[in-house]
C-alpha cells in the first residue's frame, strides 16, 4: 500500500465517523470526554510504558534535553490532561448556537446556526498531550479528528489515541471519531494536506518548516499557528510605574512563549521610561539589545543587529529601539510584526485609540500585559492554538472557532418571483 | 521579467495600498464607489470601445454565443453596474462592527471588532462586470483587490480597472486599491495563488478546472465557489398545491443557476405528490429523468443514468427518484450533495426539524423555494459569490464575509500572574 492509500484509509474512516459525531448530542460528546479522563487515570501504567519506549529511543537518537522534556509523560502530566478535559466540558456548547436570526419581508425565517466543521486534521510535533487536548476540543465541537504527531512520540500518541477511541466507543460514538496515523513516514504530512475530499481543515502546530510543508502542499484549508513577534510601544507620556511593571510582566513572566515581548520601541522624549524599564529588566537578568540611541542612553546594552528586530528570542533577551514618533513606531511594528500581539503603554487616550485602530494584529492592547493573548485568559476556554491567519479564526482559537455555520430557513410556501 | 515577477509587482502594489485603505473612513470608501458609478456613466463610449475589441477577437476565436453574451457590455449592463454600486453603499458598514464585547474579572475590557482582511485576489472568467462588482464589495469592506479576469475580456477589464483606479484616486485613496493584471499568460493564476506574503484570500469564480488550478497551487487561503447540486425531498405527507408550486419555482424560475433544483426525491407513499409535481413540470417543458419506479408511475419519463444523479443540468431537466423513507432520502442527499442547498417539503414538523438539523448544507429549507440561496434574497446585500467551503464563509458571501476581526483590549495595568 502506498503512503497515499494508507493515509486515505485513516482519513476516510474519520470522514465517515464525522457524519455521526456531527449530530451527536452534547451529552454524548461529554460522555466521550468523561470516559477519556477516566481512562487516562485507569491506564496510567500502560500509557507510561508506551511513553518510556519513546523516551528511550529519543535518548538513543540524541534528542536534546528540551525535546526529551517535551516528550515526557508522567503521572502529573496525565492528571493535568484529565483535569483539562473537565475544563473543556465547562465551555458552553458551541454546536447549535444561534448566531443570528431574522425574518425576511416575505415571512421566511432565517437562522444562522453554528455547526461542526466535519473532520479536522492536526499535525504537530513532539508533545503527546496535544493528542488528548486537540482531539477533545474537536469532539466538544462535534468534529472528528485525524492526528499526525511527531515520529518521536508515536508510541505515546498511539496509546493516547486508543484511550480516545475506547472512550468514543463507550459513549456510543464511532471509534473513528479520532484517528491517529500509526506510521511515521514523513510523506504522510503532504498526503494528508491534499485530502480535501475528507478533511475540512488542517491545523499545523510546530516550527516554520512543518508549517510551510503543510501550506505548500495543501488543498485542504489550513489555519497556521506560526511564531509570535510580540512588540510594545511606550509613548511620549505614560504612567511610569505601570509601564515598568507591564513591560516586566510581558518579558519576564514566561519568556519562552509567543506572547512574550521581543521588540520594544520607546518615544525619544520619554527617556525616563526607557531608563526605568531597561534598569528593571537588567536587574532581572534580561539582556538588552539596543539601537545606537538606546545604547547611548543606558548602560550594559548590546548593539542590536539587523536580524535581532525579526528574532523571536523566546528567552531573557529584548530588542529596544528609540523612536521619534508614534508613526515611526507603528511603521516599525508593521515591518516586524507576526500579526499576533502588539501593545501601547501611554496615558494619552487619543494616541491609544489610534494605535488600537491602526495596528493590524490579532490582539492589540492598551496598558495591559501582552501575556494575555491566550484563549483561557480571554475567557474563551481552553484553546487549540493561536491562529496567525486572518481567515476563519484570528488569534486564540477555542471550540467556537472549530465550528462553521449553516442557514436554516423555515417558511410556508415562499417562492421567488424575480 | 518572469511571470512571477510581473504578478508580484501587482500584488505588492495592492498590498501597500491595503495598509491605507484598511483604515479609511466609510465616507472615503463610499466616495470611491460614488465616483466609480459616475465614471461608468461618463466613460461609456471608451469602455464600450474596449469591449468591442474583446467581442471582435472573441468572434474571430469562435467563442460560443453564450460566451459572447457573457462577454458583452452595453449601455444597459453598464447602468446596471452603476446601480449595483448604489446598493452596495446601502449595506451597513462592515468595518469596525463590534461583534462582541466583555469585561474579564481582572477588569480588562475585550472587544472583538470586524476589520478588513487586507488584499483579496479574485480570479474569474468571462463576465467583465465582475471587475466592478467584486472590487466594489472589497472596497466597501476596506480591502484592496487584485483582479485576474478571463483573457477574452482583458480589454474590457482593463478599461473598468482604470475606472476603479481613477475613482480611488479621486477619493484620496491609492490607485492600487484595485489592480487588474494586464497580461493574459495562464501561468499568472498559479503565481497569484502562491503570493501569501501579499494576498490574504483568493476567491476563484468559474468552472471546476479553474478552481482546481487555484486550489492545487495555492498557499494563499482560498474560498471556493463551486457548483450547486440542489436537491429536494418531498416527504410522505405534504401540502400538495404548495409542494407543486415550490418544486416548480425551484426548477423553472431560473434553471441556469446554482440554486435551481437538480435532484428530487419523493416518498413512495406520496405518489399523489410525485404525479402532481411531475405533471406540472412536464407541462412547463421540463424533461424528467427518473428511477425505474418513477418511470413506472409517471408517463413520459426518461430513465436516469448513474451520472444523472451527479449532474448539475442548469437546464429544464430534473432527476426524480422514489424513496421509501426520509432516511433513504438523506443518505442519497449526502451522497450527491455539493453542500449548498437542500430542501424538505412536508407538513410533518418533526421530520422537517430532523432534516434541517441533520442535512449538512450551507442552506437548508423547509417549505421554501431553493431559489432563495442568494445574498440579496437573504437580506445580506449584494454578494461576491456563494461559498461552497465551510471555512470562514459558507453560502452567500457579502461584505461582512470579506472582513476578519481583531481583539482590542483596554486596561489600566493588568498583568498576568499565572
Amino acid at each position: 500500500m502506498t503512503v497515499h492509500e494508507r493515509v486515505a484509509e485513516f482519513a476516510q474512516r474519520a470522514y465517515q465517523a464525522s457524519s455521526i459525531l456531527r449530530t451527536a448530542s452534547e451529552e454524548q460528546r461529554h460522555a466521550a470526554l468523561t470516559r477519556t479522563a477516566e481512562l487516562l487515570r485507569a491506564r496510567q501504567a500502560k500509557i507510561l510504558r508506551a511513553n518510556a519506549i519513546d523516551m528511550e529511543r529519543g535518548q538513543e537518537a540524541g534528542l536534546s534535553s528540551a525535546m526529551l522534556d517535551r516528550l515526557l509523560l508522567n503521572e502529573e502530566r496525565l492528571e493535568k490532561m484529565a483535569v483539562a478535559l473537565a475544563e473543556i466540558m465547562e465551555i458552553p456548547d458551541p454546536v447549535g448556537r444561534i448566531i443570528e436570526e431574522w425574518t425576511r419581508p416575505n415571512g421566511m425565517r432565517i437562522r444562522k446556526v453554528a455547526v461542526p466543521l466535519g473532520v479536522i486534521g492536526i499535525i504537530y510535533e513532539s508533545r503527546p498531550n496535544v493528542t488528548i487536548d486537540a482531539a477533545s476540543l474537536c469532539i466538544k465541537a462535534g468534529n472528528a479528528t485525524l492526528l499526525r504527531g511527531g515520529s518521536e512520540a508515536i508510541n505515546s500518541n498511539l496509546a493516547l489515541g486508543e484511550v480516545l477511541q475506547d472512550a468514543c466507543q463507550a459513549a456510543g460514538l464511532p471509534r473513528s471519531c479520532v484517528e491517529v496515523i500509526d506510521f511515521t513516514d514523513r510523506a504522510a504530512v503532504a498526503e494528508m494536506a491534499k485530502m480535501d475530499q475528507y478533511l475540512n481543515l488542517i491545523i499545523p502546530r510546530g516550527g516554520h518548516g512543518l508549517i510551510r510543508a503543510v501550506v505548500e502542499n495543501a488543498t485542504v484549508p489550513v489555519i497556521k499557528h506560526e511564531r509570535g513577534m510580540t512588540q510594545i510601544y511606550v509613548d511620549e507620556t505614560c504612567d511610569l510605574d505601570m509601564t515598568v511593571e507591564l513591560v516586566h510582566n510581558s518579558k519576564v513572566q514566561r519568556p519562552g512563549v509567543c506572547n512574550a515581548v521581543e521588540n520594544l520601541y520607546v518615544h525619544s522624549k520619554n527617556t525616563e521610561a526607557l531608563r526605568a524599564v531597561v534598569t528593571d529588566l537588567q536587574q532581572t537578568g534580561v539582556e538588552i539589545r539596543g539601537c545606537p540611541r538606546t545604547c547611548e542612553l543606558v548602560d550594559g546594552c548590546v548593539p542590536a543587529t539587523e536580524e535581532d528586530w525579526d528574532t523571536e528570542y523566546l528567552d531573557m533577551i529584548l530588542s529596544v529601539r528609540v523612536v521619534d514618533s508614534m508613526d515611526e513606531a507603528m511603521t516599525l511594528i508593521a515591518q516586524h510584526t507576526s500579526g499576533l500581539t502588539e501593545a501601547i503603554y501611554t496615558d494619552n487616550e487619543e494616541n491609544a485609540e489610534r494605535f488600537l485602530r491602526e495596528v493590524d494584529s490579532a490582539c492589540v492592547y492598551h496598558n495591559v500585559s501582552t501575556r494575555f493573548t491566550d484563549g483561557g485568559q480571554f475567557g474563551l476556554g481552553a484553546e487549540i492554538g493561536i491562529s496567525t491567519d486572518k481567515i476563519h479564526a484570528r488569534g486564540p482559537m477555542s471550540v467556537r472557532e472549530l465550528t462553521t455555520y449553516k442557514y436554516v430557513v423555515r417558511g410556508e410556501g415562499q417562492i421567488r418571483t424575480s
